[in-house]
Formats: C-alpha cells, structure tokens, sequence
C-alpha cells in the first residue's frame, strides 16, 4: 500500500507497449521521426488546434524550459508560494531563465486568485529599472492542494495577466486529472481561457517519463528548441518520449488513466471519513490527492504498519493515488484502518 | 542502410527486456530504489573502485552538470576544438556553469595533446583576476574522429593537468567502443590514469536514453544532487533509467554491444578500401566510426540511392555503426558499392 | 527643498578635496595603490579587526557580489520583503549569484525578526535536493523603513544563522546612521554580533560613488576578487573609489556626516508633528528618513509648490534627509507647512 | 616613468574641474539629470546620430552588457583570439549575456579580418539546434596590438557580419586614438561603416572612470536599461559619470588628449628605432601602445632601473603612453635608453 506519490508506479502496459512498438528499425533522431510527428498531430486533435509540441522528460524541465521562453533574466513570474516551480525545483526557473524572479502569492487551495495577483501587480512597477518586470503568472493544474481550477477560474486569472501584459504559464502536471474532474475539454480549460502554455504532465499519470510543452500559439516557441538543447534536455532517440506521449493521448487513454486515479482517490476520502471519528477533508478531493485531517495516534499505527504515505501539516496527512492504485489496494487500506480504529 | 549515426537505433533488446521487468510493482522515486542501489554496485564492480553515480538521460546533460561541479563560474574548461561539449551542445556546459569559458585546443585525431594542453596552460594566469582560471580538463573517449586515447595517453594528459591543478572529465559518450578496442580494464582507462569524473555513455551504444555520471572520489561530488535537480535532471521514476544501466553493465553487455560495433566499422572500412579505388582512411578506425575520403560521384551516388550517412569535410564522409547494425546491413551497402563503382 | 532621497546630493567637499589630491602622479592600477591599502588599514581601525575590504562604485554591485560568494545557485537567502535587495535592484542578486533565491519574510520595521526568520527556516529542509538550500540571512541597517537594529537585536539574528548553518550580510547602505543613532562601535553592531559580510555604504552619506565591501573572515573572501572582475565591478583607477572612502572613514567624518542627516530628520518630524494636526510617525525616526501619516490635502499642497518627496503608501509620505540637508532647507520646508497649514 | 597602461595616470584636469562644477546643489539620481541629457545631445553631436546613450563606470562592463542586449544565451560573439573580451575580462560577456560562446578568431595586428571571418561563419550551423547561434562579430578599435581598423576595413567586416545576420559590436576603449590617428570623423568609422553598438572608452583617455554606451539605433537598446540596473552599473548619483563624459566630449577635448597620446607614442617609438640597434616594431605604432622588440639586456636594464611597462611576447615589450604623458618624460626615457646602451 503505497500512496506517498503518483510517481512510485511505473508505466501503464499500453505505455509499455507503445514502448516496445517503437523500438523496432533505425529513426531520424532529435524528433525527426513518425512518433514525434504524429504527437503534434494528436495534439492538435485533443486541444482543436495547432501548437508547437516539445516533447521532454522531466515536468520541472518542462516548466523551467517554458518560463525560460516567456520571461526575460529581468522578469517577474507570479505563481503560488506553495507552487512546484516555487517550492520542489531546486530553484530550476531560476536557473533556466537566467535568474527571473519567482514572486510568491498567497491564495486558498494553493490556488491564485486573481484579486490577489492583481493587487500584487499593482505594486509592480512596469518601466521602472530598479524592479523586476512582471512577464507570466504560472497556474498548477491540479494544485499542490489536490485543487482545480475551473475554465471560468483560468479565464479570470489570465484576465488578470493579460490587462498586465503578462504571458499564462499553467504547470499541468496533474491536467488529466483536472480535465475529467471538470468534464470540460482541454481547450476549454487552456487557451481558450487564456493560457498560452501548458505543461502537459503525464509522468505521474502512466508514462516512464515524458511531459508535453505545448505552445498554443508556435510563433512564441522560437527559442524553445536552442533552450531544449542546451539544458541537456533534447534526448537523441526521441522517439522513445513521443511514443509514450502518443500511447498517452490515444484513445483518450489519459482521461481513462487519470479518472480511475480520480476514483480511487475519492474512493478513500470517502471511506476515511466513513470510518474514522474526527476525519475531515482539508481540501475538497479534486484530483487524485487527498488531504485529510486525521487523529495523530492512527496516522503513526498506519505508519508503523508500512502504509506508504506523508504526514503534511500538522494533523493532516496526505495520500495520494494514481493511474495503477487498485481498488484492492484501497480496500486493503480501508481494512487496516477498520482494524486500528 | 543508416550509418548516419548511432542514435538512430532504439534499445537493444535486453535493455526492453530490463524494463519490462521494472516495471512491476511501486519503489521510492528520484533513486532511491533497488535497480538504482545495484547501479551503483555494478560500477564499483566494473570499476573495481567505489564511486558516486548518477544516472541522467542525455549526453549533453551529463556533460554539462559534471563540469558544473568541477568548475567556478570564472573557470576555464580545456577541451579539443571539436569536442561535442565544444561544437554540439548549444553551450550547455555555459549554462550549467554559470557562464565558465570554453577553451578550444587544436591537435590530431581531435584528442587533446599534452604538449598542446601544456602550452595553453603556460598562457593561463592562475590567480590574475582578469583572467578566467584554468579548472578542468575535458577528453572525448572515443574522440569526435573515431579515435581512442590510449590508457598511457589519458595518463599523460592528466599528469599535465595534476601540475597545473585542473580536474579531467572524460566525456564517454563512446566509452565502451574504446575500451573493446584496447582491451584494457574500465579502471586502467579512467580513474588509474587520473581521471576524476567519467561520463559513461550507453545510449549511443544499446539503451534509449540512459548515461551516468560517475565521480570516482564521492567526496567531489558533494553538490551533483542539487544541480542534476535544479537542472530538471532528476527523473521521478529513476529505475527506469537505473534499470537500462544495470542490463547495459550485467554481464558485460555493454562490452558486447560495443564489440559488435566496432567489427562493424572494420568491415565497412575494410570494404570500401577493397572495392574503391583511391578510398582512404582519414582517420584509423578505433571505434564505432569510419571517417573515409571517396569520390564524390560516389558519395553522391550513394546518397542517391537512399543510403543513410554525412559527407563530413571536403571529400571525407562519415559512416557510422552501432550495436544494432547488422552483417546484412554492411553487405548490403557493400553491395551497393560495387554496384555503383 | 529636495527630500526625495538621499543620493540627489552630490559629494561632500572632504570628498571632492580627496579626489583632487588623490589625482597627482601616476599609480598602479585595479587597487594596488597607496589609497587602497590605506584603506584596508582604516577599516582594521575603525572595525577593530584585520578584514578583507573590496571597493565597488555601487551598493547594488556590493550586495550582489557579496552574496554571490555566500551562497551557490541553488541557496537560498533569507531577507525582509521589503528589502533593497528583493525590491530595488532589479534582480542583481539572482544574476550575480547564478540563480539563488531570495526568501522574502514579513516583520516590523522591515526588520528580519528572529522568531520569523526560525519558523520560515524550519519549513527549509537541507539536504533535500528538491529544495533551494538555506545559505545566507541579509539584514539591512537602517532598514528600508528607516529603522535600526541594535547590536543584541543583531546578534539574535545571528544565532539563530548559526544555528542553521547560514552566513549573515549586512546591507549597510545607512550604517553610518545607524552607528551614531545607536551610539555603538561598528565592531559591536557587525563581527561582534556575528554579522559576516558588511557592504558599507557612503555613497548616500557623502562620496559621489564608493561602498566598501568588508569580509570580517578573509578566508571567506577567497573568490570575490573574481567575482568583481568579471561583474565588470573592478575600476582601472580605483584609487578614485578607495580615496573616497579614506576620506569618508577619516577621523570619524562618516560619523559626522551622519549626524547631521540624522538630526536634520529629527528636526522634520519634530517639526512636522508640531505644526500638522494629525501628523503622525508611521514609524519612529531611527536614521535619516521620516515616514510620516499627513492629510492628503496639505500632501498635495506640498508637492504643488515642488518640494521634492515621495507620497510612500496610503497617506505616509517618506522624507528623507542627507548630510547635504541644510538647516536653512528644513526651516524653509516648514514654513511653508506652516503657511500651507 | 610608468609606460605600463594607459590607467596608471588619474584624470585629465578638465574632467576634475568638470567634477568640481557638477558638484553643486541636488540633482535627480539615476541619469535624470542635466548633465546626463546634456551628453547624450553631445554624442548626437559628436556621432551625428540621435543615438541611445549610457553612461557606466567600466570598460568591462560596458562591453558585457552591450553583447547581453544583442544576443540570446545561446549566442556565439565573433572575436579576436586576442580581444579584451576574450582574455581580460574574466568571464564578464559570459556572465552578463547568459552563457553565450566567443568564438576567437586568429587575426593579424589582433584585427578581425573579413575572410576569416567568413570562413567561421561558414562553419557556423543557423538554424541547427546543437550548435550556438551566431550573432554578434565584436571589433577593438584600437586593437589589442595597437593597430586601428580604418573605416573601409570596419566596413568590410560589418558587411560579412550583416550577410550573417549578425550585430556588429565595437571595443572603443582606444576609439578616440583611433580616430585622430586617422583622420576621419567618428560616424565614418562607427555607424557609417556598419556599426551597431559603440562601447565609446573615456578612461583610458583622461577620465576617472567613464564609458558611454552608445546605441546608434535606439531602437535597439530596449532592455539594456533594466541589465545595467541589474548588473549594479547604474550609479545612483549618475550625474558624475556624465559630466565627465561631457566634459571629455566638449569642444573636441577627447581629441586633443588622444592626439597627445598617440604623439607621445610616436615619439617613443622613434626615438627607440633610433637609438637601438635591432630595435624593430612588431607593430606599426597606430595609436598609443608601442610593441617593438628590443634587445633583452635592455629590456632588462630598463626594468632595474625602474622603469614601468610589459615584456610582453618573446623578445617583445609593450610601452603605453596616455593623456597625461609628457615630453620629459619621454625624453627622460630615451636619455635613460641612450646611456643604458
């Protein structure tokens, strides 16, 4: 029983599969190959519309790379204090835009409001040297609260960013999750409210390891592919990353991922608060994350029984599901804390 | 027929085999998992030393997070004109570094010479706050023209370097190659010599995407952790690329691998020198690569026809092979050859 | 009547007087000059201690580069949110130390509050590569908010550094106003609390461009010579700086200047208080700077007859005093509150 | 007697007395002052150009942050093996533009020449995302060798660079040497000729510390504002940098110390032919700096007895005369050589 990631299963067997498909004769390396070609083309399918797609390896490559596009060494990046790219990158937009500064906001649900970016750009000085300029505002999707953000929630923050003059970055890391959460489209949920670039995570949502930096509008990805290379991050047989991505989004294999990792996780806040006298969600379930209160003496039985997972704050502890968690699993979970209660 | 490269290959099929096998079940994420562990055991064996290893996916990036560590922003890394670091990576040794200077040196079969290295160094002002300091040595194994240093040739570069207090990188992106062809010990060629750090390749040579950066004292590698992180290098689920180095080492594999390589540029090599009339070694075959003058009608003939390979410099083309090249493949394009002429 | 900030002054005639003497004859260049060692030798006097001291022409270049030897790329430096080097400079942190990030913490005063500075560093975690590594706490003296530490207030700071493992810079561009404020020696208010790195400024308190950056450990100033070159920071003819400074640190004329600036403050918020029904400090006068509540109107009066100050926040304006404020201008300014009144 | 640099001298007495004057009453900070505008008019004068105009404190940084506005990180700058840029400036254009590449060419009379050029940038790959981008050729007017690029040269170089698309930077930190020397006017040899960026050198040339950084089309100078803030070379009281600019520009002044200058080194250089038997110039003398070989007991004997310059290269010494060199002292020198020989 292992919730402590989405990131300690390995790959999906269709992920495996594609794997094992694509490694048959010799390929153009560096994306010059079917694989790569017909990931932009799904792309297009699944987001209805034509965007510069760089496939990468890693989601914090994917987000320090992309801000790296968008903001100057000089610029602002207003995002989440508990965000990833602020909080879990070891400073890798730092380092990739060449020093741009992460300014962190407050906001309920490690969401950013836009009342609260706004009045934090109002304190910014465009046009004045001594300041760092305001350039993006980076939204996660889902949270580092297991959060999501609405499409009518991105278009009031992008609103935001774009009476500012600011580009939209959203960290997708968990926007499978998002996207059945909501039951609205991808493009709904991107650049039709506004987002200019998406970080397209499927890493913990069935790949071995393989994100999507998609440019909603090509003509801003000039420089992405000098930026890919240079951070060491253009891998030769990339066809390897693009097979995964394309498993990924056939089918909609990546909705059917992310929805069993949704309900697995739903599945156990449900049975938490079932069975435990005192259990209360910290945040609403609305990915595949579950943070929830829980008496301190069952969190350190759990523990002490092996159940992988992490103490958060306080009396809130985290736990967390994904595309490969059983429901056995879970059932096997619910059954241990039965017994301990 | 592709000799374009060695990258156009996928994995080879014990490195599927690996993966497949990793992918069973959950295990910590960032390495801290058994094929990692093994990994690290495997290069102490293979080494026969105990080493710091950490495994990313590129070249381009273990190259440059390894001179990151080795050098100060203000340093100076001496490496051959036509090394990759130098030529091919879109100056990621200057990001990872934070702006050190590259200094090209000239010399035969694009292997850097003691003597040449000796009087580099001689202009090289340690402790004049003008200039960047000298701090690290960098030596291509097998080199950019297909040739390999020899354990005494390493020794006599590092010896060089000792005096003047620079660091030696080995950039191994064909190290295997090397080391068949010398039939000498890992060890010899590296750390006994006075390397400090090995970039040991294996996706040129049988994996997909999977080389490791090897620190043959642990104490040098104090911060490599935080900078493979901050450079978005830190893959979540690390087995899979441990898991392509543990097949890659087991048994000597990667040796296998290599040796079929390189028997397959001899026989390339040696087959155009039999069939052409005034074809010519422009380097000597030593690893995986043929660098050959041919006629240019020749080349353009073969070209022509579909055959995958560079027309490198003036009248010299590179033909190049690799573990999944087979006997077929060479006779074929042999075949074509005497066709042709 | 110029109160806007204070660097619209020119240099004091000592300084000017210095510089003219100082432009006889030729010297050796990049600070191997007779100025230069003197002023090594004033600063063991006037700091009590032997220190490793650098001459820059800017407080931002100071603090910057100071930083820049106290952390690596992926450290992190703790400091108040409103502080010089989070707000006002532009990101020249970030550039000069590769990336590092600044941690901004709340606190009265603009003053890095003990107690804040250990809460926000137990959220840190060392030796987890996911995160920036805590290095360096900056505290300003004043503060941005014209407020002073005291030495035990210093030294509280301080500890709990120590107790983290973190370096402690001081951004003294006031210090001078601090010191004769506190009636303390430098020693007590910096090395002797603990403070590592002072950046003493004198630009704003009397030369034309000088500040002095000052390791109290020399052994920690091992690269900073480099850093300094290749910021582009090491002036040709640096007697220019060094003599500026001599001149400045002279039988205490920093001091005097100093006191004269903070007694020109002092003498504007008496004054102010006493002729404005509703005047009221938004914080005490410490330095040379009088943040002051005013009505609106009598604000806009002021401005209208051009006298030169910033409306701060609300209705605070900020004042701001310097060793050229004459008597003459500050009775002058009052009159015509008293008139506007 | 010190031939050692062109900065061992202080400031031509007009720049103090310019110092002395710009040193009454309060002015705003940061450029907006009379003097600041009252140069950049004297450059469009001076230039016969409505250019972009920033005054900073050193030559280095001048340089540095005139290549970060024209090229990208990933960026290669076409310059002399020999340049400034390249050897004295310990990393600066690395640091400040990001990590981007100098790529050094050979070159006599340390001249970048238009068909070596040409051929380098043949080798360069536009478009190919594993080799740095060329974008900018950096010329040193005068050169490293004390050679000046007439105006027909500077323009055969910037017509190759404009065939490449690249910017044409120009090292004037000798720029007035070179334009007395020839004859011509200041826009023939700069904007006229191809010229983008002049880094327009004053210290050198009877100023404290003083470059102007002189963008002949504005429109391209957008961000270097907020890297001059963000490097710490936006002094505060900028008014000092500025009216010894002015005061450097007004009615030909810079002129006239360069053409004393070049004298001096005329006559040194006659003067040693003259009296040295096997004196012979390794360089003809074209701005300040005479390279001549000289017999080694002499050179020997100069240094005993006192006198301040380099030997440079083998038998080669290197004498500098600046603004402030007079004839006795020449003459002083040559007697000194007279008797010694």
């Amino acid at each position: 029983m292992n919730f402590r990631s989405d990131n300690v299963a390995g790959a999906d067997p269709a992920i495996m599969a594609a794997l094992t498909e694509a490694n048959a004769g010799s390929a153009s390396p560096y994306g010059d190959d079917p694989w790569t070609r017909r990931l932009t083309e799904r792309v297009a399918e699944v987001f209805e519309i034509k965007a510069a797609v760089f496939p990468v390896a890693t989601g914090s490559a994917a987000n320090a790379l992309a801000l790296s596009v968008l903001t100057r060494p000089y610029g602002a990046v207003y995002c989440h204090d508990d965000s990833h790219i602020n909080t879990d990158e070891c400073g890798a937009p730092e380092l990739f835009t060449g020093g741009a500064k992460l300014i962190p906001l407050t906001g309920v649900g490690a969401k950013v409001a836009p009342d609260i970016l706004d009045a934090a750009l109002a304190k910014a000085k465009p046009g004045f040297v001594h300041r760092v300029q305001p350039a993006v505002v980076s939204l996660t999707q889902a949270t580092e609260a297991g959060r999501v953000y609405r499409p009518d929630e991105v278009a009031a923050v992008c609103a935001v960013a774009r009476r500012h003059g600011l580009a939209v970055h959203m960290d997708g890391a968990r926007f499978a999750n998002a996207v059945v959460r909501l039951g609205c489209t991808p493009a709904d949920l991107t650049w039709r409210a506004g987002v200019d670039v998406l970080c397209l995570g499927a890493t913990k949502n069935g790949t071995w390891c393989a994100e999507a930096v998609i440019f909603f509008d090509p003509a801003r990805a000039a420089d992405f592919a000098y930026r890919r290379k240079r951070g060491g991050h253009l891998l030769s047989k990339m066809r390897f990353i693009s097979a995964q991505l394309d498993a990924y989004l056939e089918n909609d294999h990546w909705l059917t991922l992310a929805r069993h990792a949704n309900a697995m996780a739903d599945r156990l806040a449900a049975g938490l608060i079932d069975l435990v006298d005192g259990a209360a969600l910290a945040d609403p379930v609305e990915a595949n994350e579950v943070f929830i209160r829980l008496p301190q003496t069952l969190t350190q039985r759990l523990l002490d029984a092996g159940v992988g997972f992490y103490p958060w704050d306080g009396e809130v502890v985290r736990l967390v599901t994904c595309f490969a968690t059983t429901d056995a699993e879970v059932d096997e979970f619910l059954d241990l804390v039965r017994r301990v209660c």
